[in-house]
């Protein structure tokens, strides 16, 4: 486990406001963490509709699976999560697991247990005993309540060493409505989509697919933006709530994606999930750099995607810039094997504003002192620019230093 | 650079025996490295085949573009390579620099230019000031001696921490025939192909286009079979040079690579690509431990390639195994992400020999202790079997250490 906080964080925690229809409570029920809050309850109002997007791993945790199944009747009551065992690879087990902690946060809300959602983030591959949580949600159910959301960003922490939590108010018609996010994830983070749980909560009457589609559209150039180390998890989960409280002080409701009225939500949930996408970056595994990698001029964005993801995920780039070295022929390496068209001779590279590369060489004013003062910065832009087409992306990740390996290699010990 | 020898290094060093019509000489010509040879020069005589392979990076260096060109001919009489300047991503200076080499040991070697094949490796982005070599070829072409092979083998290496070569002797017809080979490679290795330089010399008479055909069925599972950090070079040279100088001797001309007479030729080919390319994964920065990756049971062979790779290039799995760590959970995350058919619930793994996980959950026999213990052996097997088909195939890699991160953090500068 790490201890010192990050000093990439961001310096500034926003105040979290209440959003009408949700309460919160978090309590230690010891899965695997002694001295610290592990569980996290979310109960929400009736008429509640929910979206998600998942792992795209082929060996999901068992928590994704039942996620998944439930959500196709877009309703939701109360969410569970816990940190310290993810649940995944854990076989027949694993599904008894699910089921036996949905019907006990069932009781706990008195609702159905398939509007109760699930997720859980630690070890994977042990046993998680769901009894553990009898006893423990019923209690937190009677004494949750709507302003505890730092304490819930804390409960669904692992290896990070800072709670992230975002918030965004916004007119829905003529109404105020509320968008506040939680997140948890700093290592085996990589789309699709970057590994970590989050869950996004409003106050906005929308309905689950027009939900559905506004999460989808979202995560896109956010958390499937962010890679740590290349490394998917089996967990991986973002929900989003929406209580729909908000319909009592005349916010409309809203049924499809596509509705004019939602253009100020939908840049604010946004907003939202790049603020909380950011701080996943920023809390990388031993990070001491936070990397905005943009690629512009490719065949199409999805090539430049790539691009800048074959640039974000190599080791060599990353230890480089752990070791403040404008190393810019290693961009030129992770260019070329990316597999996407490039032409070498068009290639130019700029570290922080600085033009290193030019066209296929070094470029003629490079000055060795000014780039490598400039790599001294926390955070470092590296700008591909192909001269192909007009594709254009933009990834964020960090450096990889000693401690990302010895926070890794002693993890589980 | 590194200093000590990794502890995987071979502890035997094969005698390497002279090849008829193949002569040695190196030098140190002061490119990047004080007090250490940093040149090779190849001489072969009249008649010498010809065959390569090359990266299939988009961003390839200068004098893999010299290479791909000259190859189409089929004839070599001097090979140079050189180490601490990997003349790539240089432009046009790039261009004039394997030119203006190739002249200066055509005038050494008394040969065509375009019977010159070359190979540079080290920095990327830096001219390469091919004047260095000028007086210092057409000495090394005067003093060339068949016996220099570890000579040849030091010279080539960059943060290799030891040289490497490989030898085999085998009846060709009725004659005699050696293979000898050199690399040189220890990061920014992953296929297509492992990247590094590798240098193969038979004095058995093979046309160039079976040799061509040999070198490609190779290398699939030797040098593309090893990865270190997924980083592929933009320099990745592996050529195979036949002086055809056995044929007095008795051995017979090969024409065709399907000639039923090659068949102990091509296998002793292949142990020598495969003994080198376990060499670079044994010198992989900073590794510790040499890992081996086997996937069985998967759709297919490329499938199987698929995951193994995906599962070696995996820093969590890789900085796991550094901390000697028996997390498997990692293992089925990475399997997970490969995007390849894979179902969890049918999912074995087994660390060197000890099974952890069966038909997708933890073995029921599973013992903590015993696979600790396991993992505290410098060579570390991981089985993973599928159970979807007959797929199987087999990787090379190493643990990622925080040497790893120092060694690229301060190598350039």
């Amino acid at each position: 486990m790490s201890s010192a906080v990050s000093p990439l964080a961001p310096p500034d925690v926003p105040e979290m406001p209440a959003i009408a229809g949700v309460k919160l409570a978090t309590a230690a029920a010891g899965i695997r963490y002694n001295g610290r809050t592990d569980v996290l309850l979310a109960v929400m109002d009736q008429g509640t509709t929910v979206a998600g997007v998942f792992t795209k791993s082929k060996c999901p945790s068992a928590p994704v699976e039942w996620c998944r199944a439930k959500l196709k009747a877009g309703k939701a009551r109360a969410l569970v999560v816990n940190s310290g065992n993810a649940n995944a690879f854990t076989g027949k087990t694993g599904r008894q697991s699910t089921a036996l902690t949905a019907s006990i946060a069932a009781k706990a809300a008195a609702c159905s247990p398939n509007e109760v959602f699930l997720a859980s983030t630690g070890v994977i591959g042990e046993p998680l005993d769901a009894n553990k949580f009898d006893g423990v949600l019923g209690g937190l159910a009677e004494t949750a309540e709507p302003g505890e959301w730092m304490s819930a960003a804390k409960a669904i922490m692992t290896t990070d060493t800072f709670p992230k939590v975002a918030t965004a108010t916004v007119k829905l018609g003529k109404a105020k409505v509320t968008i506040n996010g939680v997140a948890k994830g700093a290592g085996m983070i990589m789309p699709d989509m970057a590994t970590m749980l989050s869950f996004v909560f409003t106050d906005a009457p929308i309905s689950a697919t027009a939900l559905q589609s506004l999460l989808k559209g979202g995560v896109e150039d956010t958390f499937n933006a962010v890679t740590v180390d290349g490394d998917t998890s089996t967990s991986d989960t973002l929900l989003a709530f929406a209580t729909g409280a908000a319909a009592v002080n005349g916010a409309p409701k809203i049924s499809r994606a596509s509705d004019p009225r939602l253009k100020a939500f939908t840049k604010a949930l946004h907003a939202v999930l790049a603020n909380l996408s950011e701080q996943v970056a920023r809390d990388g595994e031993g990070a001491r750099k936070l990397v905005e990698i943009i690629v512009e001029g490719a065949v199409s964005k999805a090539s430049a995607r790539k691009i800048a993801m074959s640039v974000a995920n190599s080791p060599l780039v990353k230890t480089a810039i752990a070791g403040e070295d404008a190393n810019w022929g290693r961009v030129v390496m992770a260019v070329g094997k990316a597999g996407e068209p490039a032409d070498r001779d068009k290639l130019s590279i700029a570290f922080n504003g600085i033009q290193v590369a030019k066209r296929g060489a070094r470029d003629p004013s490079y000055d060795e002192a000014e780039v490598s003062s400039a790599m001294k910065q926390p955070k470092i832009q590296i700008k591909i620019s192909l001269g192909l087409g007009k594709g254009r992306d933009r990834v964020l990740t960090c450096d990889l230093t000693k401690e990302y390996v010895m926070i890794n290699g002693d993890y589980r010990s």
